[in-house]
This record gives structure tokens, sequence and C-alpha cells, in this order.
């Protein structure tokens, strides 16, 4: 019975008589109620999603050296910027068609988002949150996939090539794996299960990361004569400001994708995401101080992380004490796998490949081991079908870009620093202390 | 029918039988289900605006110099509580009596606040939050005010000075131009509209910091010779943790300003509200790219909150794709507006002039250009007149305060930092590195 | 009517019919409004929790040497990971069993907390949210206790010891004094009242911190030849995030305290919290001004948290001009204590004691001083049990692990800093900035 033509786009508010009486009439329903409390939440796991994004810079930031911390707060500021606006302009309505044949279920166009915020969509039959509330949600997450990749090419990427990758991968491909699944295309219809997005955000990011990071190379020394040489970050609180904002984001992150306020599923979401966080890094710390032989914080930061992204497929389904179980395997093979890429020269400076990758398929995997193991096929199906297209994607468009205006800053502006070649700013010029 | 007599200021619980037996039957009806999450929402939206503070005070001591920081977290941390403090004793009375009559909407004296915590206050009818709500909501902004005058004064300004006009400006000077619209005044009556403060709250602190800046006089060697001598700030990092913040914040600064939780509003007010900060981000990178060849994080952050400035006044009336081109106007205004500021010796250490000032004008301006050009007259005379206020009463009492007590740091007590002069302490005491 | 036998807790879905039919007919009950708006609040609440282990890492990590900097973020690391996750395996059922004979209220095991999600736990007659809210609620308090005693005993604790002393405390120790009064032991029935934790939380962790602070002895070189040495922290702006942080944080704390999302009660504890803790930062700014002739930020961060403190266990029963005055006290209070504590020679690096200890026990008693002077005896009572119960639980533990494993870092690994020493990390190796 609605509203949004073309019209409202630049002008006017929403305020059309029709739609007036008709969100009048349904706020008086019994439904209106559990809607207000579930639009609610939304929002608020719009903002606790966005704050991920502060957490993505200051752990990005501190992993990094100092150099280069200007252009990597840059690049977060930049993403998610651009994410949100290009998500508007194409993205959401790309990414949620609802695909109504899954046979047609590969891919949509995506047009302007705001078109249809029609009273449909608003009931508590259809939906229980305004069609804004969608949009913001969903964009929240959408740069997210940009920021894990620039974890991973940190140091060396040049800014100008970096930013239009980004903006392709948020702008395109990221809609096109998210419609096989929560546009309800052909994944979706093969009984596919990615809760929160394992698969689908950390997994489509990581192998994203791992491609780019292919065809960019290690940073200028890391691999000397058959050493690994560590590159140090500056900041341990900075990387632990980080980690501890994502876990608080995830919350929002994990309990929205409930997509209501149900106070059983809620509650359920925050418990197993809360105990796989913990178990990711008790796990972690086990054993890099088994491998190590030292209690290592950046694998204690690395081992929430991981954690949190193996419950992101089935925080839903899978009940606390496995939940716990996810999150130890988790935190024992960001270490593994983070020594692992290190040995393979794939360098990757906050280890987002081994976090998001690795660990997302294994968390889509997760949720047929803990709760039903009748899918193991469809999870292994999903979980490779999007990480090989993220992979691909990515090869492919970053590899044109290195071959037309070049991925990587010289040897001498890596040397300087990201900060001064790239933005002529440093990130603590005026800082003085008693330091010795 | 209700309660709070003087005696409840100290001891007792308002648990008086009448309230209880009110409140128990109000609490069935069914109102009471929209009341309660509409007053959580705004609970959690003034513990949203608090962390706006935080954001301030990092991104205040972010682009400052390390010898001013503990100076800048100590104003910041007097701030907010002073402006708690002196909101509950005398502002919200002053700021909220309602005038019954426009002609007597110019100014009101204030009292202690809980006073008429009354059980017709809360009421769907009246209002869907209780009297507190309202209270707590209110005074996470109103030290705002201060907070931005702040930073423009930063690292020459005398401490005690600052912290005597501060109280003043929070005290007096909020609630009056506060109750001219949102206290049902003569600004309210002229159809003068501003949702959450473009001009009420980020006018008015940024043109009382232009007059504080001009009674202060900029800092030592800024401008010699006819030459404009940038003096950068200690942090990005900081700086950027700041500004996100600030946008989280921002969630519930304009969010909580649809002062319920209906769904349609606060989801459209979430999505304006984000659409223009990412649209100011990107205006300020585009524009400083133009004109200063790099791309600026400065700029970009401050492009940020050049956008959120802008949408403020009609986050809940200008449709999303003009929130856009709000957000983009006003990060091309802020980076022009900046260094404008610059050329005439005014000198705002981290651009609150240009950020909260100038983008407030617009800001309330764009409510007429995108939503009813109808009322493009009231939205000027409305933002002038708050504007003008703010500027001449910080002007005036700025000005004696110079006068007698003086308002700015010895010469070389500003050399060796406020830090140690004003308060005997370092920021960075032990910090101690690989620093060479 | 249900479910959960140990079969549930591997594998499989709490889907069971019987749970959801009893479900979904309890959702269309009239209380299942209110269920779900409160249910979500105290999940919100929860994360805010979880926040203050953020606020602790950095207010810790700031006030302390950068040497020390990857220890505590590890030890704040590992005590959320490992609270949540042995409340999760024992000290959830041992605290909240519900005494049903208050003669037996002393002492409960544990066990695993998964055991009785059922339907009778989720009605508006018994709770307003479900099994899982309570637990991850309650989760996030629970290692607090710890980590408090962290900051007393950081720069010269050895880390194994320290974690064994932790797991210890938040496992067995706390669920008991908890259970005196929150699982309705011999506390609740002697009429002793604390609402959030003034007592069962600080108090706890302050006393505790006392006897191991006493067991483990000052830092090398703080008290010499009679004299006190200072030895500061290498970060203010951490210091300072670290406090907004637990005041960010403290909504959760106090509000979710409330159990319900009661607009009334909700509303006044943000209110009565905010103020206090503004009360307490007035406090400390003019006793350490008066004190020390310098506006001290240090202090004026511990008055923050010393009001939140102070207004905890009273939070919704002080009325607000009265919660001004407990955080004045509260603030005047931390900065004697501190400076007490200092010349016997109990060294504290973050004033750990003081703010928790001290002002825990005020809270307690201001219970009945601004409310119910007839509670007195039984507030004192609960207290003075409380803090002895933590100060000779600790004191025997932490002594025992002095005896055995030592709890102290040798002079050489105390002077060269435990990051290198226990962690092989620095935490800030890449830094360099223009340090002069």
């Amino acid at each position: 019975m609605l509203i949004a033509s073309s019209a409202f786009l630049f002008t006017g508010s929403l305020g059309a008589e029709d739609f007036d009486s008709a969100y009048g009439a349904f706020m008086e329903t019994p439904g209106a109620s559990f809607f207000t409390v579930s639009n609610l939440w939304l929002c608020i796991s719009a903002a606790l999603v966005f704050l991920m994004h502060l957490g993505f810079s200051t752990l990005e930031s501190g992993l990094t050296q100092s150099k280069n911390t200007v252009n990597i707060l840059f690049k977060n500021v930049f993403i998610i910027s651009m994410g949100i606006l290009t998500y508007a302009f194409y993205g959401f309505n790309a990414m949620y068609p609802g695909f109504e044949d899954p046979a047609s279920g590969y891919f949509a166009l995506g047009s302007w988002f705001d078109v249809t915020a029609s009273m449909e969509y608003m009931s508590a039959d259809y939906n229980n949150y305004t069609w804004y509330t969608d949009f913001i949600f969903q964009a929240m997450f959408a740069a997210t996939a940009a920021t894990i990749v620039s974890g991973a090419v940190a140091e060396r990427v040049k800014l100008s090539s970096f930013m239009i990758f980004a903006t392709i991968l948020v702008t395109f491909a990221y809609p096109i794996t998210g419609s096989w699944k929560w546009g309800l295309g052909w994944l979706d219809a093969a009984g596919f299960y990615d809760f929160a997005g394992s698969s689908l955000v950390h997994g489509f990011g990581g192998f994203a990361a791992l491609a780019c990071v292919i065809v960019l190379g290690p940073r200028t020394g890391k691999y000397l004569d058959g050493k690994i040489k560590p590159i140090l970050g500056h900041s341990m609180p900075l990387a632990t400001i980080g980690v501890f904002l994502l876990f608080l984001g995830w919350f929002g992150f994990n309990g929205g994708s409930v997509l209501s306020a149900d106070p059983y599923l809620v509650s359920l979401v925050f418990t197993t995401t809360a105990l796989a966080a913990a178990g990711g890094a008790i796990g972690a710390i086990i054993t890099s101080y088994l491998s190590l032989k030292k209690p290592d914080l950046s694998m204690a930061l690395n081992g929430i992380l991981a954690g949190l992204v193996g419950i992101t497929a089935g925080a839903d389904k899978i009940m606390p004490a496995s939940a716990i179980i996810v999150g130890l395997i988790s935190g024992v093979l960001v270490v593994f796998s983070i020594i692992f890429f290190d040995k393979i020269k794939i360098d990757d400076p906050v280890g987002a490949i081994s976090v998001h990758g690795v660990c997302g398929i294994f968390g889509t995997l997760a949720v047929a081991i803990f709760s039903d193991a009748a899918t193991f096929g469809a999870q292994l199906k999903g979980t490779l079908a999007i990480c090989v297209f993220a992979f691909a994607f990515s090869l492919i468009v970053f590899y044109i870009l290195k071959l037309t205006l070049g991925v990587r800053v010289s040897a001498e502006e890596e040397a300087n620093g990201l900060d001064l070649s790239e933005h002529g700013q440093e990130a603590y010029p005026s800082f003085t202390s008693n330091a010795s």
C-alpha cells in the first residue's frame, strides 16, 4: 500500500498520509510490542558492529609499525565510510532481493536501497524490524570484508589501489556471495547454514586477503636467507583495545543476527559467543605456551578472535559446552595456522588469514560437527564455494590492478613508512616522553 | 497525584504508598510496554552520549601536543562531572520548564531537578520516559558545549579561568538557548526546528569557542612573520579513537532524540546519521586531496564529525539520499572553513569552530533546504539567534575573566606545557620504547 | 516440563518439542513483552560489564610503567577468559542455588551451569530473563574480583602464581560470599542489602588485593630510607580511557542489577550512578587540590571510580541528592586512603585497595546512612563478613603459593620489566616518534 517514489529521494518526508495511517494502525496491533523491541535491538546491534571498525583500526595499528599508522587509520576510516555509501547505492539491494527462484540465486543487480520502505516490510509476520534497520545493520557488516584484507596487506600496499580494490570488493563481490545464502539463493536452497557469517563475512574476507597477499608479496626483509624475521607491531595496548572492542561488537554481530529480540535465542547467542571467545583465548594461550615457551599476548588476542569467528556460523545452534570446544579448537588452530602461513612466506602482519579465513571455514563446519552431522556436506560445499569465489575474485581484480596501477609502494617508500610517503603525516609528530 | 517533597532529597525511598500503587497500575496499562522500551532506549542513549565525552577527550588529546595532554584530560573529566551536577542543581529545570506562554519564553530560573518525579510525567500520553531518564539524557548533552570550547582553547588556556568559564556556560547559558526551543520558548513558537541540536548544542558550542579564541589569541609561534606554522598533534590513534567513539555516541545523541523507541523514526535516524557521517568523510577526503594533494587523515576525521553535526538538526526529517548530500557538503565545508580560520589567525587546534559552529549553522539550514523550504526563514533566524547569543555571552564572560583572573598561561608555562605548569604531572612519565 | 539432559551438553539443539511449544505459548502471554525487553536489557548490560574489563586493562596499564604493559594486558585477557569458563563450570551454580534454608546458606558446591534452562525459570512471575541471560550477566561480574587484585599486585607479581591465585579466587571464593546474599544465604536472611556489589564485588576484590599486597611486599625502590618514591605510570590517556569505559560499563553493572527494564528503577539507578561518579570526581579534585596544591588527574580519575563504588550498594535506594553526597564523601575518602596506604608502605600501584576496598565498605554503610538507618548493623556485619573472608582466604592461598611456587619475580626480572622476563615481548617494540 505504499510509498517511496523517487520523489522521496531528495526532499520531503516519508509522512505520506497513507503511510502514516497504516503505520499508526500497525503500532496498535499486539505484534507491535515485539516489533518495537526487536527493531531497537537491531539498531543497537548495528551500533555495536559499527564499533568493530574501531576495533579493527586499533588492532591493525597496534600490530604494525608506527611509521604506517596514519595509513592504516586512514584506510579504515575510508572503508567504513565508502562501505556504508556503496551498500546504500548498490549492495543492499543486490544482496537482499530475496531470490524467489533458487535456480536464479547466483547473482542480482543492485540499486539504490531506499525504494521499498513499505508497510508490508514492517510487519510482525514478515520481519521484526523496519527496512531502514535492515539496511543499517547489514551495511555495518558489509565493510568488514575489506577491513580484514586491510590488515593482511598492511605496511606495503599502495593506498590508491587498495581503495579501488576495497570499493570493488565491498560493492560488488560481497553482495554476490551474501545473496547466495542470506538473499535466499542457491546455497540457502542447498541447506547451507551460516548464522552470522563465519563464511559469508569472515571466510570471505580471509580468502580475499590471501589472494591479495599472494599478489602483493611479503614486506621487505620479512623473509631473508630462508629465515623469518619478525616485524613487530608498535603498540600492544592499541591491539588489546582492538580485540576487546571486537569482542564487544560481536555481541551485536551475533546477537543482532537473531534478527529479533527473542529472549531465548539472544541470550543463548550471547552465551555461546562469550564462551567460544574465552575458549579461544585459553586454547591459544596453552598452544603458544607449549610451542613458544612463553605466554604470548598476541596469540591470546588472536585466540579470542579465532573463537569468535569459529562460533559465528552456529552461535544459535551450538550448545554452550560445544561452544567452548569450538573456541578451544579455533584457538589451537589459529596458532598453528599463523605459524604455517609464516613458514610458506605468506606475510600477514595481523594474522587475518588465519583468524578469519581458516577459523571461518572451521566454524562453518562446526555447525555440522556440533549440531547436525547430516549437514556436513552442505556446510563444506557452502564454505568452499564462498571462500573460492572470494579468493578468485580478489586474485583477478588485484592482479589487474597490479598490472595497471601497481599495488605496492616502492622499496624506499616502504622503508620510510607509508605515513610519510602516502600521507605526508606522522602518527606521533609531537609525542615526547622520558624515552631513553 | 504525587510525591517528592523536599524530604525525599536526602533520605528515604520514593516508595511512597500512593506512588507505588499508581505506578503499579500504570505498568498494567497497554501503553506500559511502549513506555518501557522507549525509556530503556533513552537510558541507553544517555550512556552513548556519555561516551562522547571520552571521544572528545581522546580527539582533543590526540590533536594536540603531548606536553598538554594531562591538562586536556583533566579539563574533560572536570567538565562532564561538573556538567552533570550543575544540570541537576540548576540547568535541567531552567531548560525544561515548558513555557506555557511563548511570549515569556526567553528565560527561566533553574532549581534542583528532583522535585516533580511525578506519575503524571510517566504516562504514555505525555512522555515515553521517566523524569529521571529525561534528566540523565539531557544532562549528558549539557556538558558538550563546554567540551567543544575546550578543544578550541587548548594548549594555552589557564585552567582555573577555563573551569570557571565552563561552569558558567554550562550552568546558565546553555539552558537559556536550550529553553528557547526545547523548553517550548519563543523559537519553538516561531516554527524553528532543531531535532537533536545542530544549533542548540553544536552551533552554540562552536560560537562560544570562537569568542573565547578571539579573546585568548593564538598559540605562541603559530602565526609568525605572516606565515602559518602547523603545530601538530601527538597521537593520531587517539584522535581516531575519539572520532569513532563520537560517531558511535551520535547514534544515541540523534537516535535518543526521537524521545521514544518508535521503530520507523529510530531506524530512519540511524540511517541518515550514518549516511551523513560517511558522506562527510568522503567529502572531506576528496576536498583535502584536491587542495592539499595528499589524503589527509585529520581532514577525513573532521569530515565525519562535520557530517554528523550537519545531519543533527534534521536527522528525522531529511531522507537518506539527502542525508548523503548534507554529509558531503559538510565535509567540503569543514575543510575550507578550517583553512579559512587559519588564514584569519583564529587558532583552533582541533577545528572545533568549523566542525561544530559552521556545520552547525549549515545543518540547521539543511532542514529547510532538504525537507521544507518554507521554513528557511525560521531556521535562519533560530540558528543566528542561538549562535549570536553564545558568542556574545562567551565574549563578555571570557573577557571579564581576562581582565580579572587572566585567561592565558604565561609564555614560559606554554612553552613547558600545561601538564607541568598547571598539574605538575606528565602524560607519559615512564614511557619507554625503542624510539630513535 | 523441560529439557536439558546431559545429552544437550555437546550436541543437538535445545529445540525439544515440549520446550518449543511451552516457549511459544509463553511468548503469547501478556507478560512476554516485559520479559523480552527486560531480558534484552540484561544482555546489553552484560556487554557493558564486559567492557569494564577493557577499562580495567587500560587503567592498570596506564598507571604502571611501560615495561610491564604486556604483562598487565595478558593478565586481564586471561582473567576474563578464565573467569567466564570457570563460572560456567562451577561458579554460577555455586553462587545461585538459591538456599532454601538460610541456616545452610554458607556454602554450596558448584557444577556445570547448563542443566536447568527450564521453562519455569523463564516466567514473568519468577524472573524477567532467561537462564542464559542470568549466567552471562553474572559471569561478567565474576572475573572483576581478580581484576581488582591484578592492579594492586602489578609490576612485581609472578605471572604463573597470579594465574593460579586468580583462578582459585574467582572459581571458589567469589561464589561463596556471593551466595551469602545473592544466593539467598545467611546474609540475605540477616537483612543485609547490597544492590550491585559494593561489598560482594568491590569490597571483596579490594580486601583480597590488600592480603596479596601484604604477602607480596612493595615494588623495589618504592620505600627507600623512610621516603616514598613515586613510581609513575606510563600513559595518562590509557588511564583516562579506562576510567571512562568503567563509568560507561557501570551503567550496565548497576543498571542491569535492577534485573528488569522497570522504567522507574532503571532510570533512577542511571541517575544516582552518574551523580555519584560526578560527585566523586569533584570530591577528589577538591581534596587533592587542597592537600597537593595541584589539580591532580590521577586523583580525579580515582574519584570517579570511588563515587561509582560508593553508590553501587544502594543505587536503587539512595535518592539523587544523597547520591551526590555519597560520591563526594567517596571522592574525599579515596584520596586520604591512597595517601594512608602509601604511608604504611602498602604499595598499590593503581589505588585498587582504596577505590574498591575502602569505598566498597563505605558504600555498603551508605545504604543505611542515606536510606534506612535501622539497617546499619546488618550492613556493617555484612560488609565486614565479606571483606574479612576475602582477606583471609586470599592471605592463606597467596601465602601458600609464596611458600611453594613463589609469588614474586626476581629483582632482576622486576628491574628489566615483566614484559621481557615473563613474555619475551615488549609493549611498544616498533614505536618511534620525534621523542627528544
